[in-house]
């Protein structure tokens, strides 16, 4: 009761801020548990880099890492991490949920925001209900991934111990669209088996959707007309992004001899669809990011800057800032002066925060590249790709995490941090300070365009 | 009398559409000019996409060019470039100013928008009396360039003749931001002349801050407070944006021994400001573009998209854009419910057609970019620099152009024109088309970001 009072309190006062120290000191707690010798396979100290490097990337469920994870940590060194990937995965979407909750309060609306997010308000009435309602979610998805997983790796590793690790692993993994293998040369020659492929995809579409879609799903099912609107536009620009990216994937590499080209057409659709899945945020690869042609990894690199669902463990932009742009393109091309869609209109708010959380993340993106651009002296392709990465918080990496000196892997261990923390913080921040003008200025247009 | 009637008529009909084909059919009847044998210097004739390719370079005041300009035309071909730059030119800021009259007239509110711009409606209520201004202003400022450089360039070829050619082909190239030049080895060396630096950079500026606001400083000088809000907004992110730009090609580029590393400190600085305004979009280069670092084509990249002013000569997506785009992450920080600066609130529909501008621009940034890392087989550095060079009409290369096949030439045709075209017609159309709807949708708000 205390807890929840006190939860509640903070997160009420400054409930960004709260977010935004609750990960720091997460990531540092997990930097020290990986820093000492039990952690790491040659039970020697890890590199402080290194160490926080891994722990920003699993609590930011990203998945880059500059150490090869089977062959770095021990056992319970993967422990630690699988723990970290949980926790941060649970709290990112614990904090998402407690801010709209802070937000509904705040605003007044609360009851009326919670109806129109598909929930009872006696559920998650409380806070404490709320992040029980989370919790139990998740463990039941990883629960049921795990369950189609664990036969398989058995049967792949030959032995049942084994098997129940990598399948308890690689469920929180994906369904926290976290992007760890605990491999030494990654999914790789596993992903031939379909069971694993099409489970995986599954876990990390799911988990990609974010909290508020998925409540929605368990509860409305398929009547779309139930559906509000958050849900709507995420499912189907989320639908929309995963074709149109298999897609082009399939068209660019088709007879790549080094990707798609060496399988067979069913399996070259099957790894078109997974790669396009996993750039929203999973992170998992079939075949080497590198070998792929730059019109690929250009692609990859733009589905990775718009990332996943709100208030999910994706990262990036999100795809409803993407919808809202699209909306916004059309509005403009009919002569509406509204932004309308399915039988809504969007709030003038909403196209703000949008332009703001693409400028912001647009410019963070720039930023970031021109550093790791100068500290590693590479041309311009990789050092994007690995900083959308981590920015989207995907995972996916052409190894020059690997290459890195300290100075650049702190700068993606920055950008994991405020790709992540960043838009949670920065989007309820705006959604909690809506001053009002005691005036109002003259309109003016400038010329735009 | 009846010409006036009929542009106007035109105009009105489908403002848009009338740019469109009029760029066009400039382009192509420029394109047949320089494809006959008087215009070549070896007296044969010019390839099509060649051709085609620097007449739309031309027309559209971009620069690019896949010949070198010296060597590959006679006098009579140059001459032929010259007076599409100025056709072009000449055609963009007309088109701009009609433009914002059809605008005006339609929105019923000319009287009041013509005023705002801070032209008595005496002098340009008249669509002829407007194109007679445009003219008249663009020839002053030419001459004023040629005053300067014919001297400098006399002294420079040692020839009366070839100075006055130069000094006003260079006038011309420069105040319309085309960025072609005549020597064989581009100014580089005649760069070393500050005089030709500052008012190459001084024409390039001025011809980058657009009709709208050249008009508006011609009128009320350096009266503040009697500027109107799209003025300022221009004038304060060029100057913004020239000076960050500066500051930043100096820091990388200080030491590069390639390029400013081989001058004295003085020529440092100059050039970093040189490079910078160019970027804005005159094109014209000191040292080759390949030998900055990767960070410089990077920051550079970030200019040309972003380009000069509305309804100037310079492409991109504008400084007012990023402008308001950047006031509206102010006012989503502050928690203001509207976008405000200098006493104005800026209207919700330009913050719409700012988020189109974009998200529409930085798609066909994307779209062409893997067009032509696919056919060029390059890494992304090279061909992403080139396409933003096509799209902002900035005309800096890395030399690709020269170097692709018939394929990537239209590909950056194509770009060309629609970056050059594309904004003009785009923010219009969108402009004229104030459908109102008849009922309203019910407000909702997505989670952004
Ligand atoms: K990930
Ligand atoms: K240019």
């Amino acid at each position: 009761q205390r807890v929840r009072g006190f939860i509640s309190g903070v997160a009420g006062a400054s409930p960004a801020r709260t977010a935004l120290l609750a990960f720091a000191l997460v990531i540092l707690v997990f930097t020290a548990l990986l820093s000492l010798p039990f952690a790491s396979r040659d039970g020697r100290v890890t590199a402080f880099h290194d160490a926080l490097f891994v722990a920003a990337s699993s609590v930011t469920v990203t998945g880059l890492t500059p150490v090869n994870t089977a062959e770095q940590w021990s056992f319970a060194g993967q422990l630690v991490i699988l723990v970290a990937i949980q926790i941060g995965g649970l709290g990112i979407l614990s904090m998402a949920a407690l801010l709209t909750l802070a937000v509904s309060k705040r605003l007044g609306v609360r009851s009326k925001l919670i109806t129109q997010e598909g929930m009872s308000t006696g559920r998650i009435g409380e806070v404490g209900s709320l992040l029980r309602v989370v919790v139990a979610t998740t463990l039941l998805f990883e629960l049921a991934l795990a369950v189609v997983l664990i036969p398989r790796f058995t049967a792949h590793a030959g032995s049942l111990a084994e098997g129940v690790w990598h399948g308890i692993f690689y469920s929180v993994s994906a369904f926290n669209n976290a992007g760890f293998t605990i491999h030494a040369d990654g999914l790789g020659s596993l992903l031939q088996d379909p069971w694993i492929v099409w489970t995986i995809t599954a876990g990390v579409f799911a988990g990609a959707l974010g909290f508020p879609v998925v409540m929605v799903l368990l509860k409305q099912r398929w009547k779309w007309s139930r559906w509000n609107l958050h849900t709507k536009l995420t499912v189907t620009t989320t639908v929309a992004l995963v074709l149109g990216g298999a897609l082009l994937i399939g068209l660019f590499e088709w007879s790549n001899p080094a990707t798609l080209g060496q399988y067979g057409v069913g399996e070259r659709i099957q790894y078109s669809l997974f790669g396009s899945v996993m750039t929203r945020s999973g992170g998992f690869a079939v075949y080497d990011v590198n070998e792929q042609y730059a019109e690929t990894l250009l692609l990859t690199d733009a589905l990775m800057f718009v990332g996943g669902g709100s208030a999910s463990t994706a990262g990036g932009i999100k795809v409803t800032t993407l919808a809202v742009m699209f909306l916004a393109i059309v509005a403009e091309a009919r002569g509406d002066r509204e932004v309308t869609t399915h039988g809504r209109t969007i709030a003038p708010g909403s196209l703000r925060v949008a332009i703001s959380v693409l400028a912001l993340g647009a410019t963070l993106v720039l930023v970031s590249t021109m550093a790791l651009v100068a500290i590693s002296g590479e041309s311009l392709q990789r050092p994007l790709f690995e900083v959308l990465s981590a920015f989207g918080t995907c995972g996916l990496t052409t190894g020059l995490t690997a290459e890195l000196p300290p100075a650049g892997k702190y700068v993606l261990t920055a950008l994991m941090f405020a790709g992540r923390v960043g838009t949670i913080t920065f989007a309820s921040a705006l959604a909690l300070r809506q001053r009002r003008n005691l005036f109002r200025y003259p309109e003016e247009r400038p010329i735009i365009g």
